[in-house]
């Protein structure tokens, strides 16, 4: 073989692109050469997790030199004894995004019809991709993700999977918890509901569905990441059948969780008074954005999430100028990809010295958006 | 759909088993009942990671609430200056496993061959079993695996990867760099060679072959979870033509890594001194234990990695029986998994404290083996 011999990708991965869902802020900041004020783009959670995680992470540092347990043994059994389910039903992975890869890669093969809404969680449609999946898309009724059309779209295409966010991502929206059973209870024949609840803890006390580990026909999703504060740490679970969790098995890097991410996750969890804190935190920040869009004359969309999507009032042009201007002066924000939820700017509760900043500089950002420039 | 209709897996997913590939110390420790005194087993780095480390991911822990940067840049950066490549030849993942799974599935579906040695690292078969990719293994020639053999196979079978450890895992063995090089010469169009140097720190200066990124011929897989003391924190690299380090970004879980990890690898790789320090620790634990080995009457194999086969100088099930007293002795070790190089138990460099307890139980574990239980 001579040295430049191009090593033979599969055909799939020949035709994939070499994409990124996300930007990461700190790309960002390098192309810009200037670091952002407010970082408020992420929906990472900027009150931070639970102090005694923190000291956790600290005293777990030393025993880096270990492997974390393949098991999450701790954490599940903290899980189950928080959820009410047996750690058989728990699945612990590289967060929730790495969960949706095994997920997909158990599940989709090539040609097989997967269910999304236009504008939904990319993660999840890159995994699809990835492993050579078809991506089936219906449209959001009004601000929300639409059950019903989802089901129907599924049963139309024989989708092995279907998946909802609730509370959704970017729109902050959410169905309780009667439409969602309602969804689960018409689901088609042979498709399972990736039910992505990434955003549950911030939203209110009826969303989530009681859970069934009985229920074969959908699988949860939870993090560290949003309320717990430990976007950094990459620690999310499912939960669903014992023989669904069992199956990742098949395929997860059993040696992939970070031993200190395991064991400030075990403290966050254990540490409910500080979730308390940061959910009356973040209720109090999506009051001030909606507050500070409507004396900018837009209109702020209810959120149950910790971020909060400002309509800009026109369209997604409009929106990404808006963007462009915030994020020139030094306050990250993101926004949806898809038209039209994406005449939006979604802005992630912050502090409130972040929402100054972002106060302070939304007033020149649509003049200079509405300036064209 | 009925709540116990089962999800439809992918055939290759049916058919796969749900196999851990290692159990770990804790599932051990959580079936015996008891913690072990010594771990020995993992071939982790007891000497730990660098001091500034540690301090760098005590301070990173409170910003756990970012998410890391999915570019890794920094990190990239510092080791292209460290290694003398362009950071576009650098590709940062979670640990070697979580690389080595993405770049199976680039390159290996179903029905594609691959070469290993048999008995070499299990969790790179489990990849390429995950993928439907077709093993095909060559004998160790001795103590080493076997370089033109392997060559030789890959030509026969057309395979698309071949694997080679060097150092060898378990065997502790290794070949010089022009023999490395060699068989990056001769191998056969379309063969890519994945090239494990997890151990290449403690290993003689002439181990490793120049590192070639113009060679599109070989990937390199270096990692923090050895020589830097860093298994926890799940940081491997790899180190490639950029063309074949770009594609890892069509499938690689983006914002997968620690974000506290990253910040203890990139002080972990500017402490050479540590690492110095720490490689001459684990020198002086290799004799000790081969010291260990002689008193015993066992001969300990030559190693160039922090673990050391000691033949026990019978067969697998006299060397398992062994293995088997040690851990009632509390003394976590393990073992090759294939004859004849499972007449072995592998013990992974420790401090002396550790190696005390090793030396204590030893004589009673060959012992308790020679007596059949």
């Amino acid at each position: 073989m001579t040295k430049t011999s191009a090593p033979r990708l599969t055909p799939l991965a020949a035709a994939l692109p070499a994409s990124v869902p996300f930007v990461g802020p700190e790309a960002q900041e390098r192309a810009r050469g200037r670091e952002f004020a407010a970082r408020l783009g992420a929906n990472e959670n900027i009150f931070g997790p639970s102090p005694a995680a923190i000291e956790t992470m600290r005293e777990a540092a030393a025993e880096a030199w270990m492997y974390g347990d393949p098991e999450s043994h701790d954490l599940r059994r903290a899980l189950s004894a928080h959820h009410g389910v047996p750690p058989e039903a728990i699945m612990v992975g590289e967060g929730i995004d790495g969960l949706l890869g095994y997920l997909v890669r158990l599940m989709v093969g090539p040609g097989d019809a997967v269910v999304t809404s236009a504008g939904a969680y990319p993660t999840f449609n890159y995994h699809v991709a990835g492993f050579g999946g078809r991506l089936e898309t219906v449209v959001y009724a009004g601000n929300h993700e639409d059950p019903a059309a989802l089901v129907t779209r599924a049963a139309e295409t024989g989708a092995k999977l279907v998946y909802l966010a609730n509370p959704d991502n970017p729109m902050g929206s959410w169905h309780d918890a009667p439409r969602v059973q309602a969804m689960i209870n018409t689901l088609p024949e042979g498709t399972l509901l990736v039910l992505d609840e990434a955003y549950v803890e911030f939203a209110p006390e009826d969303t989530a569905p009681p859970l069934d580990i009985d229920d074969r026909r959908v699988i949860r999703f939870r993090t560290f990441s949003k309320a717990y504060g430990l976007a950094g740490a990459r620690v999310g679970y499912a939960i669903a059948h014992p023989d669904l969790i069992l199956a990742f098995n098949k395929v997860r890097n059993h040696f992939g969780m970070c031993r200190i991410s395991q064991a400030g996750a075990l403290a966050a969890l254990a540490d409910q008074g500080w979730l308390d804190h940061v959910v009356t935190q973040v209720a109090a920040a999506r009051d001030r954005i909606g507050a500070i869009a409507q004396a900018n004359g837009l209109s702020a969309l209810p959120s149950a999430t910790n971020f909060v999507a400002v309509d800009c009032g026109a369209d997604g042009g409009f929106a990404r100028a808006v963007l462009d201007a915030l994020v020139a002066r030094d306050v990250f924000v993101r926004m949806p990809f898809v038209a039209p939820q994406d005449r939006c700017i979604r802005i992630s509760a912050g502090r409130p010295q972040d929402l100054d900043l972002f106060e302070a500089a939304l007033p020149d950002a649509l003049t200079a958006a509405r300036a064209g420039g």
